[in-house]
């Protein structure tokens, strides 16, 4: 197992070959067998294969390629929706409109969907996170028809693999691991955490490119910025807000 | 694979089996391998074996009996703290001090956690999530001194497990798999979705020793009511402003 989990890289091409019903489904129920808040299971999974709906969501997403491109794609939503009417049906009174609600239910989204790429990846086929979804929620909502109280947290493209990328860099362990507290990293140690990133012709590739002095401003500058980031931070309170979440 | 992955139960249980340093180290590898945001693996992992610090977290988690017995906790944060010392390090500008941010670094923690117990069940090991997590998040950050930027999104307690408990129930597919577009259940859909659930004896007997009418006021009255709803929702948000998360 752990073999197979550090072979992991995303997949970002794929093959015409489309994937079986039957095989979709034993991975979707593996996905929800995986542990959610007092199985309330308040989440949903929305599964895209229409190309005419691949391609509404599309913008959503930047128009990164795999969604068109990729056989299914899938939305993972928290969803308090479904608990909610049958909470109200059975003279019970839902109180899951705030924020801690919909934490619990995106917490459990999410749980399921790595379970599901990791099903995926064993089953031969190729997956790729897109970040994009708390970016442009409120548009995802309107194409896949999301009611109150349904927050779209992440999508994933799968399909067969028509590539196979080199592996991406990882930090050594002890800079994401801390033993018993937290450990405040010194200036020295954050040169020495990021030193060989810093050092690789990858990266050096990376900065040239991008016409900046270090990685980190491609990061600040370019990828991931602060007024996107803030304007975006907006965006999805908003539509947590609309949708119900912040009462 | 899915076998293995349809065979999963929460462990809330373990032997006195210590967990192997190595081992436990390349599971936490393991679990670095997976998908993030941008490959910025802004987020942390706390490993407490020390039974001082298990008793200071144990309050946090409503004093779960897991944290006490288990050999292994680890509590997965978001974190923007080390990418943003790094970035002011290299003359840029870190702009990670929002919601969105946030966001995507909660998502990476809870990916890399699930792949942590994925890699962690398959080494015979059982592990348990605590969802107090985001309930207490401002006491467990005291505990384990975590600076700014720096939240705890989730709780994971392992060991080697001391009991073998009946697979709690799931829902049909049907229920969280939607097509295309969400599905807006009827109220007699709602009553189909419910029905095996309404009909176990577990459950009967879950109602009767609760005192309530149905199972869904045990949900609503006792074990997520609004009224804790509400307070845990602004005490988190309250500690997502005091990190630095909100501005």
């Amino acid at each position: 197992m752990l073999e197979f989990l550090n072979q992991h890289r995303s997949i970002r091409k794929y093959t015409n070959q489309t994937i079986d019903n039957e095989l979709l489904n034993s991975l979707l129920e593996a996905a929800c067998r995986t542990s959610n808040t007092g199985n309330m299971q308040a989440y949903s999974i929305i599964v895209t294969t229409d190309q005419e709906q691949k391609e509404k969501l599309s913008p959503a997403h930047f128009n990164q390629p795999m969604i068109k491109q990729a056989p299914v794609v899938l939305t993972f939503c928290a969803d308090f929706n479904r608990f909610t009417k049958w909470c109200k049906q059975r003279n019970a009174d839902p109180g899951y409109d705030n924020f801690q609600s919909f934490m619990a239910t995106a917490i459990d989204a999410l749980i399921a969907a790595q379970t599901f790429c990791i099903a995926a990846e064993s089953a031969g086929l190729g997956i790729c996170y897109l970040g994009t979804t708390t970016y442009n929620a409120g548009e995802i909502i309107e194409t896949l028809q999301l009611p109150e109280l349904v927050v779209p947290v992440t999508t994933i493209t799968v399909g067969y693999p028509a590539e196979t990328p080199e592996q991406t860099d990882r930090l050594a362990l002890n800079a994401i691991v801390h033993k018993e507290t937290y450990h405040v990293f010194s200036e020295k140690e954050i040169d020495e955490i990021y030193s060989e990133k810093e050092n690789s012709d990858f990266y050096k590739q990376f900065v040239t490119e991008n016409n900046k002095e270090t990685i980190a401003q491609v990061f600040t500058d370019i990828r991931y910025n602060r007024k996107n980031n803030e304007f975006f931070s907006e965006k999805f309170l908003n539509v947590l807000k609309k949708q119900g979440f912040l009462k």
